[in-house]
């Protein structure tokens, strides 16, 4: 188990990684009330073994219907009423138990509940342990725009146990993954050659093979997030692969993509695209591209116009003023920040990628 | 014109009280585009002279409609819609140009769209201008919940210019005079006696006049939010005359009273509470008491069975774990928080101010 440390100006709140993570529930001080926002199905799998690890004594979750349709502005109506109704004050706890819906929901109901309450993200996905839950981004959507309201809030407590991903099924388990390789390339060659040489092995039920790379991926988001709590500038590194990635989502109405999969694609493009640019050589986008290529098969992009997904890429809203920030690969352990890059050369970019080998052939 | 400064650790910003106050908008950095959030009726009449002074390009208003009803969220995420469609990103700024709703609307939007943007209250009531407008608290209903869904958040600029008090009705306008009052009771022998010897005199037109008394209101607020950025411990003593005042108004089903008219009758309750208690000497509480009748007629609270307004004393969220915090004044200049109150000796202490000289007589 490894407990990291979110360290900030004005706040700290430690990340713990591995089995018995919610046993840190534990150490807490005495909250007037706690509350579990979770997903019924996840809560029925996995709830009985979490009150009794972390010893809570709460009343019954307040459940959410899975998907992305939860992360609402009604849906953050809902969940306060009930809270209010149930008694929730100003010293409860709200523990949101689940993967990047629950906690995006959860940490912004809990940012906003009588102006603020404590928060323990429990995540229960791949992405969520080791990027999402992590860094106090709260959000919820506002028509086809993804988190357009939300928060920083810096959750109380992160608690990863890798043994909620048995449950996962074995494309959402991947899909995460892919994060996961991000990290590794923003981290460097160590990380990095480490997770080359497992990736093609990792799988949802290895508790104890997966918590050292979940630990050494959730460090990397640790890190960034403590050096700038408020994406003033070097947290934009983690959008490495998302703007090609959020282009992608938007292009099929998120609804043929997992986000780790868009995630997957973007890193493929943005690496060809650092490589055109003479940014990254090609070795290194080669090393790049197969560690993508290895997690597993992606969804096919080949139908799409890349024009279309171009014109998409401005509506990202990390773009200020319309321009379009690009965090390229320089080297395995460093990226670079650039937004005057050609539309016409990121279109080549996208083009190569969809034309090239098929993803689904590992190796 | 006055410059006052709350300053937190972790955010400064200035608060300008006085005619002429809009043009320091014009010392701001340049954002990528404005937009001002406001009511039709208060921008036909002030919109013209604001734009003048303050210099702003901004594109047509976002209009909600005036009352307590556009706090909701259902409101914010129309207004995020209407800023995202109109191209508002990260470096928007937006101005709430109003009273507490406008202020506590658009203060909440800012604070949650694209997980934070700037903020310029310009308060345009009595209330706004010297308390709701200042400190950093956002806020919507819901259900009958007023402000359960709301953050902690810091404006960019308050500038509070009286000039718009003169469109005022002149009950809204004394509403607001009793959170000056409250703020008299909070500062000082100095203020108050200023203010006992002004109050029956106080008219919505007066700029000049109303400058130094707001100002000074003001500075009671500035001083406070100051010490206490999130209401961890001073900040209550803001709620003197509040604990009896919102009860009234949910007994009243928030339709009797404007808010300031709840608390004034919440200062003579709490007042005599304070007496009845031996916190406070008579000599003193009549002075209290005199100088909120001074004020001008209230709305009757009669027929109102103190039992039921008893009642809804603790579904005050002030109160934690069900607890009432009283804020009693203690002398002028002096508050003392309790949250050991018998119950019947509230009700005695309504019982009497109902019971008590109409306040409509003045003096």
């Amino acid at each position: 188990m490894r407990r990291l440390r979110v360290t900030a100006r004005s706040f700290h709140y430690d990340v713990v990684v591995g089995q018995g993570a919610w046993r840190a529930l534990r150490r807490l001080p005495p909250y007037s009330s706690v509350f579990v926002l979770t997903e019924r199905k996840l809560w029925n799998r996995w709830g009985k073994a979490f009150v009794r690890q972390s010893g809570l004594t709460s009343g019954p979750p307040l459940f959410v219907p899975a998907g992305e349709q939860s992360k609402s502005l009604p849906m953050v109506e809902d969940v306060a009423s009930r809270l209010l109704k149930q008694g929730a004050d100003r010293r409860t706890l709200l523990v949101a138990f689940g993967g990047g819906v629950v906690g995006d929901l959860g940490g912004f109901v809990a940012s906003t509940y009588m102006r603020g309450i404590d928060c323990v993200q429990v995540p229960t996905t791949v992405v969520a342990q080791v990027d999402s839950a992590i860094g106090g981004k709260t959000g919820v959507n506002v028509g086809t725009m993804k988190n357009l309201v939300g928060t920083f809030y810096p959750p109380r407590l992160v608690l990863a146990d890798p043994i909620v991903l048995g449950s996962l099924g074995w494309r959402t388990f991947r899909s995460g993954l892919y994060e996961v390789v991000k990290h590794a390339i923003l981290d460097g060659p160590g990380f990095f050659h480490l997770l080359e040489a497992r990736i093609g092995s990792l799988r949802p039920g290895q508790g104890a093979a997966l918590e050292s790379i979940l630990a050494r991926a959730a460090q990397v988001k640790v890190e960034v997030v403590s050096r700038d709590e408020r994406e003033a500038g070097l947290r934009r590194v983690l959008n490495l692969g998302h703007t090609f990635g959020h282009a992608l989502e938007e292009a099929t109405a998120y609804r043929r993509f997992l986000h780790g999969e868009a995630v997957g694609w973007g890193l493929l493009a943005v690496t060809r695209l650092a490589e055109l640019l003479g940014v990254l050589k090609p070795a290194e986008a080669g090393q790049i591209a197969r560690m993508v290529r290895q997690v597993g098969p992606l969804p096919p992009i080949r139908d799409l116009a890349a024009s279309r997904v171009l014109a998409l890429l401005p509506q990202d809203k990390k773009a200020v003023g319309g321009r379009i920030h690009w965090v390229l690969p320089q080297r395995i352990g460093k990226v670079k920040i650039v937004n005057d890059v050609p539309l016409q050369l990121a279109a080549t970019a996208l083009r190569e990628v969809q034309r090239g080998p098929d993803p689904s052939v590992r190796g």
